[in-house]
This record gives C-alpha cells, sequence and structure tokens, in this order.
C-alpha cells in the first residue's frame, strides 16, 4: 500500500456501490448483484477488480459498451450443453446467471456447459468459482479477451490473457486456481513502474529481445511473457478457441478488431461432487492432499498456500476487521 | 540427432511392435491397439514416447506394474459423467477406450466425461487428442502423475507434471495442445545433459535457490520450474485433485506413496460439436483465427505454430518418407 489504508466494512462497502449502481439506473436486482460481486471482490483481497474498477465499470456503461439490466437468453441446448447471448450486458451478472445454470444442468446431467456469448468483462474469474464451491460443485470456466500477448514467436498481441478458473468445494475453505495466461498483468506492470519496481521474476521481453523484469520495457514492447513461455502462448489460443466456438461468439481477433473490449465469450463448466461415488473419496483425498500440500518442506520460511487459501483468510479477516480501501478512491465512490 | 538416424515405414515400425506385444501374450485386440499408439507418437514426432519408451514398457508389463489384457470397467455413471476402473490395465489401451467411451457420452449429451482410476501412464497425452479430433469432437484431457516437481515456495517434490490436453479437430490439420506442468521434463534435462547443453530457458532452481539453466543443477535440487511459477504449480493442483476426486482414484501423493507410477488419475472430456448452431460458426472462427496467428509478425524469422501443427506436418512427411529413428534402439527392437 502507498497510501494509509482506511477500513470499511463489507455492508457499508456493498451499500455505496449499490447506491451508485441505482443512481444509474439499473434495477433493484441487477445493483444488488453488481454491488455483491464488486465489494466481494475487495472482500477477496483482489483490489484490482473492486472499487478499483468500479468507476471504470460506470463509464463503460455510459458509453454504451455494457447494456444496463439486459439478461442472458439461451439460444440453443443439447441437454447438458446450452449456448447463452449475454447480450453485451454486465459481465458480472451474466457470469452470475450462467454459474448457476451451469449448476442446474450438474445436478441434471452429472457436468453442465453454459457457453456464453456477447458478454462483457467479469471482472475477477474467482467470483463464479467461489460461487460454484458454495454451492458445493467444482468448476472449469474461462473468458477470452482482447488480445495483448504475442504468440510464442511473434512481438505482435495477438492472444488474450484469458483467465481460467478451477474450484474445488472444501469445508475448511474452498480452493479456487484464478490464473490469467501473461506471467505479469498489465495492471500489475503499472503499479510497478509507479513505484519504480521491478518484477520478481521475468516479465517479458525489452526491446532487444532479451527477457526483463523491467516493467516499462515490457510495457513499451507490448511482449509480455505467457505462463510457461510456449506452453501459455498455445493455452491460450485454445482457450479462446473453445469459447468462442461453444458459444458462437467471438474470437480474439475479431474482439481486437472492435479496439474495445466488449462481447467476449465464456465457459462454465459445473460438476456434481454430490454423489455416495464421489463425495466421500473426494473429502479424502482433497484433506489429504492438502495436508500433505501444507507439509511441504519451506525454503526462505514463505507459507505454501494452495490456490485460493488467501483469498479466503482475507475474506475472514476483512469480514471481521473492515476491508482495506485506498481512501481516494473511497472518497471518490461517496461523491459518485 | 546425436546417431546417424534410419528411416522406418510406419507400418513397419507398427508390426515389429505387435509383434513383440503378441511374444509377450497380449491378446490380438489390445497389441494392435497397442502397437498403432506407440507408431504414431514416433510419427508425430514424438520420439520420447514411441520406440524410446517401448522397452520400459514392456518391462512394467514383465514385473506386473502393468496388466495384461484386462479392459477398464464401468463402475457407477450420472448420465454424462461416468467412472471407470482401469484395473492397472495397460495405460494407452483404457486411454483410447475412455476418449471413446467419451465421444459416445458426447453424442448424446452434447459434452461427456470419463474419468478413469487406476490407469497406467498413457504415454503422450495428445495422442487421445488426435483421437476425438480425428472423429470430429473437441476434448479436454489430462492425468495425474507421481510427484516430481515441488509446489510453489517448497523444494519437496509434492506435484506431478500431469499433462493438459486440448484438442480442436480441423480439416486442414487438428489443433492439439499437449503440455506437461513442468517447463522442461526429466527425459529432456537428462539428454541435454548427456550433450552437455544448457536449456533455453530457466529449467529450475539451483543449490542456491537461483534460476538456473544447467540440466544437471536441476536434476540434482528436484525443483523443476513449473509453467508460469506459482500458476503452473496451482495448476497442476487442481488438475490432480479433480482427476482423483472424479474418478474416485488416486491422488498425486497417495502415487508418490507408492514409490512406483502406476494405478493413476485420468479426465477425459469431450464436447460435440456437430450441431448446426456450432459447426459453422465453428468453422470460421477456427479458421480467421489460425489465419490471424500464422500472419502475426516474427521475430528472428521463426515461424508461428498453432499446438499441434509440427506433429501434424510430421505425420504427413514421415508417413511419406520413413520415420527417424535411433539405430541402436530399432536393432534392440527387432531382437526383442
Amino acid at each position: 500500500m502507498i497510501y494509509e489504508e482506511i477500513r470499511i466494512s463489507f455492508e457499508e462497502l456493498k451499500s455505496q456501490f449499490k447506491r451508485v449502481l441505482l443512481k444509474e439506473r439499473f434495477i433493484e436486482e441487477q445493483a444488488g448483484l453488481l454491488s455483491q460481486v464488486f465489494a466481494e471482490n475487495n472482500l477477496s483481497g483482489k483490489e484490482s477488480h473492486g472499487l478499483n474498477r468500479f468507476p471504470g465499470f460506470i463509464d463503460s456503461v455510459r458509453k454504451g459498451f455494457v447494456k444496463k439490466n439486459v439478461e442472458p437468453e439461451k439460444i440453443s441446448g443439447l441437454n447438458a450443453v446450452e449456448q447463452w447471448d449475454g447480450k453485451s450486458g454486465a459481465g458480472p451478472v451474466n457470469a452470475i446467471l450462467c454459474t448457476e445454470r451451469a449448476i442446474e444442468l450438474a445436478k441434471e446431467f452429472g457436468l453442465g456447459c453454459v457457453a456464453l456469448r456477447n458478454t462483457n468483462h467479469w471482472m475477477c474469474g474467482g467470483t463464479y468459482g467461489w460461487k460454484a464451491a458454495e454451492a458445493g460443485f467444482a468448476l472449469i470456466s474461462w473468458t477470452n479477451a482482447i488480445p495483448l500477448m504475442p504468440p510464442w514467436g511473434s512481438d505482435e498481441p495477438k492472444l488474450g490473457n484469458n483467465p481460467l478458473v478451477i474450484a474445488i468445494p472444501r469445508e475448511e475453505g474452498h480452493i479456487v486456481l484464478d490464473i490469467a495466461m501473461t506471467q505479469y498483468s498489465y495492471g500489475q506492470l503499472e503499479m510497478l513502474k509507479l513505484r519504480n519496481n521491478n518484477t520478481e521474476f521475468d516479465a517479458g521481453f525489452d526491446s532487444q529481445g532479451h527477457l526483463t523484469k523491467d516493467p516499462l520495457e515490457v510495457i513499451k514492447t507490448k511482449r509480455a511473457l505467457p505462463i510457461g513461455l510456449w506452453k501459455g502462448s498455445g493455452l491460450s489460443l485454445v482457450l479462446d478457441l473453445l469459447a468462442a466456438m461453444l458459444s458462437g461468439g467471438n474470437s480474439a481477433y475479431q474482439i481486437g478488431a472492435q479496439n474495445v473490449e466488449t462481447n467476449v465469450s465464456q465457459i462454465f463448466i459445473a460438476f456434481d461432487i454430490s454423489s455416495p461415488e464421489i463425495k466421500e473419496h473426494a473429502l479424502k483425498i482433497i484433506n489429504g492432499t492438502i495436508e500433505d500440500l501444507h507439509s511441504s518442506k519451506q525454503i526462505d520460511s514463505s507459507m505454501i498456500y494452495y490456490p485460493g487459501e488467501t483469498s479466503g483468510r482475507k475474506r475472514k479477516e476483512y469480514l471481521k476487521d473492515g476491508i482495506p480501501l485506498n481512501p481516494t478512491q473511497w472518497k471518490q465512490l461517496l461523491e459518485m
């Protein structure tokens, strides 16, 4: 933190988001859902997609990229797979409703897939993993995005950072992986640049084509490093293709041609793990695996975490003690 | 290549594999299927899991880790999700049959998931992606494995390299991603060590805890780098958990406790993309995306490939001109 943080309760933050959304003429239901998602992102420590992103979201609504008060519509279905049209509505609204629908399909078929087209930025992908896990379902979900990462061997951005979410419910704390295909996001690089800090590991290529930890260089060359180098480049491509194919929606190159990130494609695959064949065994191997992980020999006495563990702890702490916020951003919200 | 390679036809290689398998008392059907998979791995340029691996496979059969002539058995099913027991049978036999079963489920439900337990090493994961793509289906599939990679923040191997396969059918050449969770496999590191070569990018940590390209150091410290660092560490963990949970099979820590890599867990999720709502649009966006990718500005005049493109080219070339093989390994096969 580079500011003296203040602490605001989850309910207070949520009610301020909701006040602004209602003022922008969102209907009660959508304002409630959106304020919940934005406030939960701060609650989970995902500052980048909570209060920090809210004014930008309102701006997208005013500019008309994000349509108010529309609901996703089912276009077609083949039993356990359904295509839905997000009608350029609010990303978190569409994503929450499609997560719920995937869960319904999973109850009926064992697993269910909703492929959503024409939707908008879902903010923090982990939100939908938490949502499914809270309902007792495992989830695999991803989104495509505007191109910002070059394919391996190129210096021209063609691939999205396409966050991939995998969630597994667990009573003592859900396991929720949420990883973008760039090693560091441009948001993180911008913040490090402001503080004159380098990344801890290589972030991309500099203008000489060498690996660099200097955020400024990567922002200039636009050659952010994919996770796993050529592997993340390939993974981004196939996630994009599957999302666009199954939803009947836009692929990264079509989103890029719009010059603004809207009408993206997303996938939500939920798994019913409540059957007796799965449940008892699942409990045993999840707990055994987490115990085994936590018992790993630590280097530099750093804790070994499972995905989502830190967010889970922050949720508990911030619910009790309030959410740390940037006071300038909080003041701006109160004035919106 | 460090040897003068010879060229052997696909049919000749396959028939030699089959001869040995029949001599080992595999039944006709399994010998046919296994010889096809091993020969196809060489055909696709995946030398590490073709002829190179065959004597080790036969050894596992003789030692009894891989059971001959058993077939996977359906344990339970919930519509589009089924649990199968591989009964410690030959990995490629189980994986081919479960890919086929996932395709059958996808025909019925739109998508289908087979969760397989108690199976053995599937050799090259791409095989099952190609299989599904040839049948016109998209596939997401992965396996867990014996621990060989430390979780992020530890130097104790707890995670498998858990290859993830994503395949998308395409008439002009299937798109098949096949990525392990380590940036470089121990097989690759061993080969580079023999030649006194370093990896091109960081491969792991040395004994001082610094990143290194020296394969010998990584083999000593056992700190191979996950793809995307902490991200691949988390991805390996959740893939392992899902595979073990859904199949009712072993998780990585249980496989590790066996001290030998057997009775692993695998997932096969097939997607029916033949419906009119999906097919026409899919063709357009796949071709548009691949064109866009191939048009990317190249650095170092290196080609920009989609996942599986190189394998697809090798398959065509090697079918015509024969498969390049290590003459010593070929001679050993003839003498088996």
